[in-house]
């Protein structure tokens, strides 16, 4: 076989990037090791930049988030008993976040995909990558007891932190930074009612809280917890009990509860690697860098790594100008790490930190007090949340 | 001896208090342990918010410092090349600072002290407090060989970190919130032109930097140095010289250079005593509280403190109100994190920390970028910079 475009990972970043293409006439084949059940079963992220929103609409695929999600003017920070609005859409100059989930987004990818008979190849076993650093890298992988092959132009690896693409780069070229905190998310997804239109994000002493939503009947909701944390010791009775004690009382006063649909534990971590490209091979999105998801920056960071692949795979294609393909690591990186800056500011910020000294303690409690306060803060809060330009 | 109140340290505090409670009628005594001179030589910051400045007018010790003073509405970042002018009156909505010496005001505060026939005890030995927790506190001294006492209503403590008043405060009380910095600045006073007419903060690979000035003829430069640097190793030409490759290099080339008069090492420290009062012991500036001098905030909190203890003392004596006494360490504390805060955070992100992971280096990078393309981002170091609200 032979394409272009060699995609490994079925999840949004490959599958947008494919569609991005296919609008451009550029071919493209996607590799999934998972099943599509499995992979649309997921639960994640659900707060779009506007960046990400436009780069969905570009690729025609826009039409149900625009009719299903909902958009957000602003968000909650409690601190201790205070609570401050952030007007996003006012500090930001204009700028919004979409609520809109992951999985729905997934799912009106793959309709599109096959809507236009996109190569999709679920259950896509033992994948492996050839001879990156040659004019025509190859994909092989495993599927029904048979071994395919694939002649590519260029290979780009959406594949997450566990993929087979980022292992490409040689030892002695890859640069891996990272930083693991001491504690966990713990979610659950619900179908109630959200406690509140907006987000809620809780400084507590008993730990951080986050009070979130994927719809106008499906809340999701997170507890900072343990690292070691076990789900079995979790009811759903003692989760919104825990939630109540670390929300405003006059919040936990009006918290729907009901059975759980989903729940997870998370444990927060940071990762880049650098450089995100290597002969003919590019990264995009978990492959190349993680965030803790207190800043709801990893969906929107795999977002703009496309816009950058697509950008310089289109350029290359129609004008032969390699400079997109040159530049895609500096590009990307530029943005990622200020967004790796914002969400551990974000989480050092509202979570505990059982190992503080005293005095940084002390410190946090200052700076939540100054963000309460000062209009400067919380714009620089408000660009960062709803965007980065790209 | 009797007096309404005690004043322990003939520095900036000691001495603007005793000048604004003498304006309002009310008598003091101020204690110093070391000669007038030796006071009067100490090099120490030279950079006053607004507020402080207002203070000193209000103290009617602004003549000679409107004259010679300089104002700057403005600074300098200069990370790796990239340098970038913080517009300090713009972006804080009309706020300045203003450069004046602290060896400068303490003179102007000395001269109107002793004009009003103030009562300033210098060579004060073996300063004592007693009785702080009852209505008579008692301040006792040794000069000339005699034993002295002093009855007062309240007893401030304005001296210093290695002060006695801090002591007072019993240890089940007093909580002590302190980090240390792995690095140290070696200072160098000479009489040259300033490099540039506003202040340099430059970010570099061999060190952070500061170009600073006293006047239009005094220069202050800064270098990141070993904490166990030794001051002989630095004559003026290697201090002249390491600046030089710290500086851009066409900065580097207007550098004047000439004599010192001045060098010393300074360790970098972060520290605060709370409560900042006991019985009838208030302790104000670095009695109570020590910033790492890059935010230029050490001094400028010594007057915030005072400017809360006068007012206090003031509504006492006039209203018999204790709302102001009773609150003052809370009140002080307030302010005192943010700028604690504050300073630790420019000096995170302008020296070089030799223990830092890969991951806090690339952050500290991309927190500069941010800086210097992000105008909310500029705007909270202008408004920090400048001087949060009292």
């Amino acid at each position: 076989m032979r394409t272009q475009v060699g995609i490994i990972g079925a999840g949004p970043s490959g599958l947008l990037l494919s569609q991005l293409l296919h609008l451009q006439g550029i071919d493209s084949i996607v590799l999934e090791r998972q099943t599509m059940k499995h992979v649309l079963s997921r639960i994640r992220a659900g707060v779009l930049e506007m960046g990400t929103v436009d780069l969905l609409h570009k690729a025609g695929v826009g039409k149900r988030m625009n009719k299903e999600s909902r958009v957000h003017e602003g968000l909650d920070i409690v601190a201790r008993d205070k609570r401050c609005r952030i007007d996003l859409e006012k500090l930001s100059g204009g700028k919004v976040v979409t609520i809109y989930g992951q999985t729905e987004l997934t799912r009106d990818l793959v309709d599109a995909r096959r809507a236009s008979k996109g190569k999709l190849v679920y259950e896509a076993g033992d994948v492996d990558i050839h001879d990156i650093d040659s004019d025509s890298p190859r994909l092989s992988y495993l599927k029904d007891g048979k071994t395919f092959e694939i002649v590519c132009d260029f290979i780009i690896g959406c594949d997450g932190y566990h993929g087979v693409s980022r292992k490409q780069i040689p030892e002695n070229i890859l640069n891996e930074f990272e930083r693991s905190y001491p504690f966990a998310w713990l979610g659950m997804l619900s179908e109630t009612k959200p406690v509140s239109n907006e987000l809620i994000y809780v400084s507590h002493e008993r730990g951080f809280a986050l009070c979130s939503q994927r719809s106008e009947t499906l809340s999701r909701y997170y507890l900072q917890c343990q690292l070691d944390e076990k789900l079995e010791a979790w009811s759903d009775e003692r989760f919104w009990q825990e939630l109540g004690r670390r929300l405003p009382e006059e919040t936990a006063n009006r918290l729907e509860t009901g059975p759980s649909l989903e729940k997870s534990i998370t444990p927060l971590r940071s990762f880049v690697a650098e450089p995100m490209q290597y002969g003919r091979l590019m990264l995009a999105g978990d492959a190349a860098h993680i965030v803790p998801p207190t800043g709801a920056k990893g969906l929107n960071l795999a977002a703009s790594d496309i816009h950058y692949c697509s950008n310089a795979l289109i350029e290359y294609y129609r004008n032969n100008n390699k400079e997109g393909l040159n530049n895609y690591s500096t590009n990307c990186l530029q943005r990622v790490w200020k967004a790796e800056r914002f969400s551990w500011w974000m989480t050092n910020l509202l979570h505990n930190f059982a190992d503080d000294s005293p005095f940084e303690k002390r410190l946090r409690e200052a700076e939540l007090n100054y963000l309460i306060e000062s209009e400067a803060a919380q714009r620089v809060l408000a660009e960062n949340y709803t965007g980065l330009p790209y």
